[in-house]
């Protein structure tokens, strides 16, 4: 069995936002050598996601009204975690509606996609560094 | 290792519907002669799901209604991503409440299942053909 | 190919908890022996989630009240599946929040994990006996 491991970096300028790393993952995937196996991308933090859907522009600004409607930021006391001294209690639960994770099928070499799946980071709480985790096991 | 790939076909004749697909994952898994391992059951298209529930229709009319009432189908102006002459914004939403994908534990040649687990298919624009793909690795 | 099977059993007192079953996992993980690989955790019961969260008792809370807001457990008559006499239509729901599963990486007998990431058993239907899966594969 063979396993690979890569981490990816990011630091979004903006409190929210989506990137689309489908190419970065292919890229780790043609780094490990890997023709059949698993591909586990994920948010290394609680306040990102990682997911699968489609690259449209219209969809990514839909997603972010949606979330922010199903958890907004605001007001900062509407979420007990912010008495730590954070402000990001919302990014907490937009995390938990994307999800932290991908697990995508590797085939002779390939992730093995339909037509539109796209692989994203979702950032809800930017303006740092921050990371994902792509590992891959198989042979 | 082991590893074997199979695709499930789907022609739901509505916009949305749950199928339970269980019978056919166990299929592939026997197909696949692994006796440990993971299964991986996903979505290859953005507006449709692969979760695990229970197999009772009071529930499944419920998830009907409860997802119509977090991301609704109408008016279809509410999503900037039907402006690409789609009509399908709100199941790119439903799709992300209810999952891409599942991974399910292979022991000893089963599908490693607690009593009321099954795995479903769920449409949310329905009316052409669609698939699901199956991914076992182990030994 | 490795591969390492463990239930985690819960009854919590009340309808409702979270419970950090990271130590669980890591032990499971050491019992393995596996250095590199995938670890899956699953609730086996569909009123239950696994999810990976900060451990911070603000935001438990915050989860708790917001869950509650989005799949309410009264009315009881607010769900068909109730018809059939249980009263968890709600668990139902509140579990397709947060998720079935996580699937962690195992690097160097490690769990692959950023620096706030616990893993967290959510109970949305208690007072019972509750299996929890950990499925670990690789070498």
């Amino acid at each position: 069995m063979k396993s690979h491991r890569k981490e990816l970096w990011f630091e979004l300028p903006g409190r929210r936002g989506f990137v689309n790393i489908t190419p970065d993952v292919e890229q780790a995937l043609a780094e490990s050598g890997i023709e059949e196996g698993l591909c586990l991308v994920n948010a290394m933090h609680i306040t990102a996601s990682v997911f699968i859907n489609d690259d449209e522009r219209g969809l990514l600004a839909d997603y972010e009204r949606w979330l922010e409607q199903l958890a907004p930021h605001e007001p900062l006391t509407r979420y007990d975690h912010n008495k730590t001294g954070e402000d990001n209690g919302d990014a907490h639960h937009k995390r938990q509606i994307m999800g932290r994770e991908v697990v995508v099928a590797v085939t002779a070499g390939r992730l093995d996609f339909g037509p539109w799946e796209r692989i994203f980071y979702g950032e809800f709480d930017g303006g740092r560094k921050k990371r994902v985790l792509v590992k891959l096991i198989g042979e």
